[in-house]
């Protein structure tokens, strides 16, 4: 059974008889379903009873029912209250539209609406440049998505990723202070992806005026690809697919960290990408930014290569910049004396014995999530460093760490875009924010609770569009 | 000159003399250039000299430079500081998006987003309508503008409207907790109307997942009547043009107290309407469903009738459902005998004399903003109740005594649409709002910071939803 998570934790509130003892018979019991008792509070004693609230965290839905039928079955104790945590926490959206100005009377009415605010927007109707200091813009970031590759989930649709897009702005907010807001797309009436595509510039395009930024989020390649490239082209603020970039972003970082421990260096290095998707794509471009030479990727199909005709156009530009010795076979074919493994695809691909066969001081990052593509556990004592995208093993390769800081600095520099040199220049900021007595195998990126993070990300990403000359 | 008001204020910190009679000085002078101190605070004494802090109102921007001016010259006086206030107060933009939950430990994280977001998300992949539940939609509203014709600025262009759309937004805020979101639509691209009408409904229509109503705003005549129109068919959330119906509302309600104060009856009014464009015509149609039967709209040809063969789409509507009698001619020459006069169009169109020609107890709502269609001070004497669209004069029709409420109600209640039936109730519930001892000429409308407007508004909507079988 999966190990019991926040994810899937419920509230209760239980009566149990106030004698010695009833607490722990509660605790044996949902111990005995492999339940986790997180919190206890708010006891109160009653006389002959006593109430409490218990959190309990659970493996899976099924999981909660049967803690729920254990508690119903226990003699003396009687359930006052069971609540879904996840659930009740999304109730009624998890982000709120608040005024930055109070409205207490007329002066106020008239400053910040009709006529005073005639007035800020003629100054901007004159000198179009400073919507960028009168309004939201300046801190506002769209949250773009159709929904159709929405987690592990697939297609699900705008509405049902809505709860995700909601959950970005919030990390927006926390992490960084950007403003944030989901914009979910209807392309239900859209037959080709062709259209799709088209139908998601246009919008996007059409709502910018209002956004310093735009985050894309969940969308499912090859149409991510498109989308990102033409709205680069059309809009003057930054763009940023964080499925990708993002991702790539957090990699390099990871990696800059890894190499530190094994001794090896970018230009050296044998790596094998297994998924060849946005990630992959995003991943392959900046290891090679970050000098990186022998890069192979890998579909389900195994290699990535120009002899390959059932690439479509994002994998045929792969085989075009990647796997420069043109190698073909599956990923167990290609993978020994390889120095790191990237996994951005699916479960169980590798085993111990395709790790055995890779160069010395393997690293590996096995990201796809939540079952990455060879478990931790069997890989221990094989790898000289091991990384996956979840939480509850050490190395989590974690865009929380990239997104925030990088919309952060685009937005205080006025980034027109975002360049390959701001990527990279994230990716160095993560890699530093792990101190040098920290760093190790177990700790190649920082936690995405150190607010350190944040702050280091957003000046190295002014710096870098300083640098690369995209400020307003 | 103008009255100064807080939409010219500036805010300034001066260094006087710390003499008696200093302060005094600096208000002769100021008022001596027609500016009036609104404010004074932070005193403080630095032994020969006194600092102060001096909130001024102006009559305009050239105003505001005639004070500082003055100021400058003002022998003893330094000017410290000085800035506008309008303009401080939009810096940064006036709304901001915010967590309902905090994010401070792995646990919050694995909640608010992956993994537990996939179950909330799965939920509503399985039975949509809990996205109604699960997200920010139950409370969500697009402000939709293109920026065509924003206050009295005319089409400024979605990026100068957005302080307007912002200012919107606070106002949903402060007045019914209601989460606004400006979508400001970039038509440039699109030439003709028909396509900009397109791309305004397909945009909308697009983004509509995330949103549980949507506020149409500042969007020229004819486009906003089919923008609306096919809104309401593709959409299954509440569509308001609020230049049209928001007007129309309060406009009702303030004629029905206007009724009770003239003993006159909605069935037996004759109405003269100034303005045959998206207010106007919206106006007419709720008057009609109130019981008004002899209603003459005019536009800037005069009389809008059935003879004529210079009418747009919704013009010819108008001719079709208004003017029984088919009057044509001037605005002048169809006023007299009229009960009640409503100018939605331009300024200084009536006379006195005019007034004089209309029936017993004559009604007049000036609405023109800023300059009315007659100045009450002209009117005075003549009429029996007066109103306009200002807040400098008694009756104030104002927006924000509806807007609020009725998407309030409407959310409240799972809405599908505004019914007629939704918007008369508002005007019921705006109109009963004053109190039968406060109810007289100057008083036929509450004070928009009348904090039970927004409940009685939201509750009578709610309620003509469930009537009208509207609701979810």
């Amino acid at each position: 059974m999966a190990t019991p998570t926040a994810a899937y934790s419920v509230r209760l509130r239980v009566r149990l008889p106030n004698v010695p003892g009833a607490l722990g018979r509660l605790s044996v019991a949902l111990g005995e379903v492999g339940a986790n008792i997180v919190g206890l509070h708010g006891f109160e004693a009653k006389g002959p009873v006593l109430d409490e609230d218990v959190v309990v965290n659970c493996s899976d839905a099924a999981h909660i029912e049967t803690v729920r039928e254990t508690l119903v079955a226990l003699d003396g104790v009687e359930i006052l209250d069971f609540g879904d945590r996840t659930f009740e926490m999304h109730e009624g959206g998890k982000i709120h539209v608040l005024a930055t100005v109070p409205i207490v009377d007329r002066d106020d009415l008239s400053m910040a609406y009709t006529p005073g605010v005639a007035r800020v927007c003629t100054a901007i109707a004159t000198d179009p440049v400073r919507v960028h200091d009168l309004t939201i813009k300046k801190n506002t970031v769209a949250i773009v998505t159709d929904g159709s590759a929405v987690l592990g989930l697939g297609d699900i649709g705008p509405e049902a990723s809505l709860p995700v897009m909601e959950g970005k702005a919030l990390l927006f907010k926390s992490f960084a202070d950007v403003d944030a807001f989901p914009v979910c797309i209807d392309t239900s009436g859209d037959e080709t992806t062709e259209a799709k595509v088209d139908a998601i510039v246009d919008t996007v395009v059409r709502i910018a005026p209002v956004y310093g930024g735009i985050n894309l989020e969940d969308i499912a390649a090859p149409a991510c690809f498109e989308v990102e490239e033409r709205l680069r082209e059309r809009l003057d603020i930054p763009v940023f697919h964080d499925d990708q970039h993002g991702t790539a972003v957090v990699t390099l970082a990871a990696l800059e960290n890894a190499l530190k421990i094994v001794g090896k260096h970018m230009e050296d290095l044998r790596v094998v990408i297994s998924g060849a998707g946005a990630a992959g794509v995003a991943i392959a471009k900046i290891l090679m930014a970050a000098g990186v030479q022998d890069i192979i990727g890998c579909d389900s199909r195994g290699a990535v290569h120009q002899g390959r005709d059932d690439l479509n156009a994002a994998k045929r530009t792969f085989a075009e910049i990647t796997n420069p010795s043109g190698a073909s076979g599956a990923l167990t074919d290609v993978l020994p004396g390889a120095d790191v493994f990237i996994g951005v695809s699916g479960p169980d691909l590798l085993t111990a014995d395709d790790l055995r066969k890779m160069a010395t001081d393997p690293i590996v990052f096995a990201m796809a999530n939540p079952d990455p593509e060879i478990r931790p556990e069997e890989a221990e004592g094989l790898v000289a460093v091991m990384a996956t995208g979840r939480s509850d093993y050490p190395n989590q390769i974690n865009n929380v760490l990239a997104f925030p800081g990088i919309f952060r600095g685009a937005l205080d520099a006025g980034a027109t875009t975002v360049t390959e040199g701001m990527e990279v220049a994230a990716a160095e900021a993560i890699a530093a924010a792990v101190d040098p007595d920290e760093l190790g195998p177990e700790c190649i990126v920082p936690s995405v609770f150190d607010r350190r993070v944040v702050e280091l990300v957003a000046a190295a990403v002014a710096g870098a569009a300083v640098t690369d000359g995209v400020t307003r």
